[in-house]
């Protein structure tokens, strides 16, 4: 599946593992059990795996050391103590397309005063501003737009048609996704007699370092402070955060999510695909938040919540549990109280 | 509203009906009994439709064999068994808007041993990578972007802006609308001590023929294996499919929807708009999921599932109006129970 | 934060309040209390802010005429009965980034016969089709598209990326932000024997005066007639509007709210974020949607409904607060089912 010139005996001293068999088979990828080809190495974890060892088609395999003797599957077998984990290094190690060349492209336009350090790589029909300031290694893809006054670390990468409005910063090694939108004005509208007034949005947008930012997702500038997203937060596809959020570290948020206006995210907080957050909010430390949950209230730190309006997970559990069990007793109940009614 | 030249005369010719009236009388456009203007022509299913017929500002329409004498409408009448599908044929006839011109415009970029088989059209500012495969009669939008070795089959649409990431393949007749993004990494991580760990993404993104991907929508790459929309699926805008989602054919995915990693779904699924599904998941064929479901375990073939946890759409109705009917009687349940227990 | 040239003396005078100290005091930008800087300028409404008043830094505050002796809080004040309205007049003032300069950039492609009065700024690798028709001092950003045929008022914005399909209106003052797509075909099917057959969509898409389209949402035109949204309408990114849907005037519409083809809303309405509307529906005036509500039926004016199936906002919360007290009962109410069923 992926490419690259490799031997099992390299990929064993890269992942330091023990090899069984012939050091000179060439690997040429990397693929699941059932999907890998002659030329492929896979990985096992545990004798669950035996029947998919029995039938893949590669050519080597990561095993843990106990399944070293197991009589099926490859005969070149790489003994390692987290097979995943060695498979994650050689897949990472063959993810390499060629990038494109550093270098600003001719169809590119670059504002002035805008500088960098060491390389860069700004592709074909990229808009840069002017005043923008980016560390070593970047990459600005094709399309995208980069507002004046942006200021971006070492190896940021920007990809094609993403979009950093004016006065965004960067961390370092962040990157934003193919089509995302990063510190546009918020919708905040004052009513008028006749219809709304905007509110300024003059707050910068402040994403830290190792942050992902997925396709199409929205970011907005603060209006009055700013919006910040903390160091190593990973955000999918599609996911929009509204003005003056403020999310923590190492947080994790699955596509689709919303947070409205000026909510806060602790650190370490995961939060489940599609669900909401309500404005004004605060989320506490390392809070899990289930795929779909609506928040209306503040979150507790490490709490659990889900549903709508989302609570303790458990306490929605044994509340669907419950109502599975009331319906069926319903004409009873009914009967029971008008008997009871009656009596009284 | 839609315009072209034609006559009543032909339009019966064209869609096999019976004309009542003067053959010569143009037809200017097309639109529903409300909106038609003089010049258009419309349609009426049954008599329900007889006060719109009543009212029509139009110049022709198609009408059930049985409507032939109806007093209202126009005169000039085409008959057909199906006037909804006759309409649909003269929109289709109507709704050619010159396409623009083949040919690859001067400000797109094409890499090195891409080809294509007879006539292409690449837009301003498209940016096409290398060793790209089209085959006859391709569109590429303006601002598009595609990837190093992705592979069309013939007649593919990539509208304005949409991406299709390296590796990406294409069936035939299949469309890409503007802004979505297919075939980029996934989002997947691995924690670690400090923070998480990016799993690389080597597989592909295979998508079928006669498959539209809406506006804005998300299509990641797999991980390990393949991602795989399955020949003949329609899916809507800002719809998000993660990596190694494997959707069948003939499936009908409506917008917003999210389907997290790894799930499988079967032929000829509908999903409403907003549904989401977890990872790891099994849908079989023809089930049906309903808009805002929350789908968390396998869904059975054929089965309607609704609400969160998402589950048979008969049983969610049935404990919706439990408990509607069972909150009024919640005091008296209370005062049952209190007594029930001081009874004990 | 935001800079300018402004003393608070032309602040006051701007505002129409009366200004407590230095007149000459240079005021750089406008913050709130907790972010405000020795430079800036903010605002306090009410007795509940004073600790706030007491720690900022602000160098000048707007207050309300009775607290105009505070002892807290900057010496420099302006007084005035609205101070939030107040900072909102300052932020606007504040807020003007030199915009673009008027103007075709030379790499932005204009079709034959487009015409616009007066100025119009069109950015880099912009590509505008034929026959487009603008109003005076139009604003077109790097990479959009705009379709044959489109009109435009007055004043309006087309961000970077966005795009208006052939043959869509927009009055006057609208913006359209960065990646959001305007008129394209709809998500229609007629299943067939092998698959489905598309609707045509012929209808336009008619966009009316002082509206805002959020970024990366989606509006589909008309598959027969038109899809419309209303004067002052303001949306939010990532909403998905589909075809022939009617939206009134002055509507707000949070992010990631989902319509489906052919519902009509009516003026003045409110939807929370990530709520999703079903098809062919009517919502009348003033109702507000709760977020993440799924609406399946008409909803009536000024009703505020929530919740899936989407009800009455109180019943809903009466009858989640029922499912809570219920739960605990449920082993008692069996029990008592079971007795009563034994005593038949």
């Amino acid at each position: 599946m992926a490419e690259g010139r490799l031997t099992a005996g390299a990929i064993a001293r890269l992942v330091g593992g023990d090899l069984v068999g012939d050091p000179n088979i060439p690997i040429a990828g990397a693929a699941s059990l059932d999907e890998a080809g002659p030329g492929d190495i896979t990985f096992a974890t545990g004798p669950s795996h035996r029947a998919a060892l029995a039938r893949t088609h590669a050519a080597a395999v990561f095993l843990p050391p106990r399944l070293r003797d197991a009589s099926e599957g490859p005969q070149t077998r790489i003994l390692v103590q987290d097979p995943r984990a060695a498979m994650l290094t050689v897949l990472a190690g063959l993810e390499s397309p060629a990038p494109p060349p550093w270098g600003v492209h001719p169809t590119a336009r670059l504002g002035q005063r805008t500088r960098w350090e060491g390389r860069i790589a700004v592709g074909p029909g990229a808009v840069v501003g002017t005043d923008v300031r980016f560390g070593r290694d970047c990459r600005v893809g094709p399309g995208a737009v980069i507002g004046d006054g942006a200021a971006l670390g070492d190896a940021c990468i920007v990809e094609a048609h993403a979009l950093l409005a004016s006065a965004t910063t960067l961390g370092s090694r962040t990157r934003v996704k193919t089509g995302a939108r990063v510190g546009m004005d918020g919708f905040a509208w004052v009513p008028e007699a006749h219809g709304h007034r905007r509110v300024p949005h003059r707050g910068p947008c402040r994403v830290g370092s190792d942050v992902e930012i997925g396709a199409n997702a929205t970011v907005d500038r603060g209006s009055l402070g700013a919006t910040e997203i903390g160091d190593g937060t990973k955000i999918d596809n599609l996911v929009h955060i509204a003005h003056n959020v403020r999310i923590g570290e190492r947080c994790v948020i699955m596509a689709q999510v919303g947070v409205a206006g000026t909510t806060t995210i602790g650190d370490d907080v995961q939060i489940g695909g599609q669900a909401g957050l309500a404005g004004q909010l605060r989320v506490g430390a390392r809070a899990r938040l289930a795929a779909q949950s609506g928040v209306i209230g503040d979150v507790p730190s490490a709490a659990t919540v889900s549903g709508y309006p989302a609570r303790d997970h458990r306490t929605v559990l044994r509340q669907t549990a419950a109502l599975a069990r009331l319906t069926p007793l319903l004409p009873t109940l009914e009967r029971m109280t008008r008997d009871h009614a009656d009596r009284d």
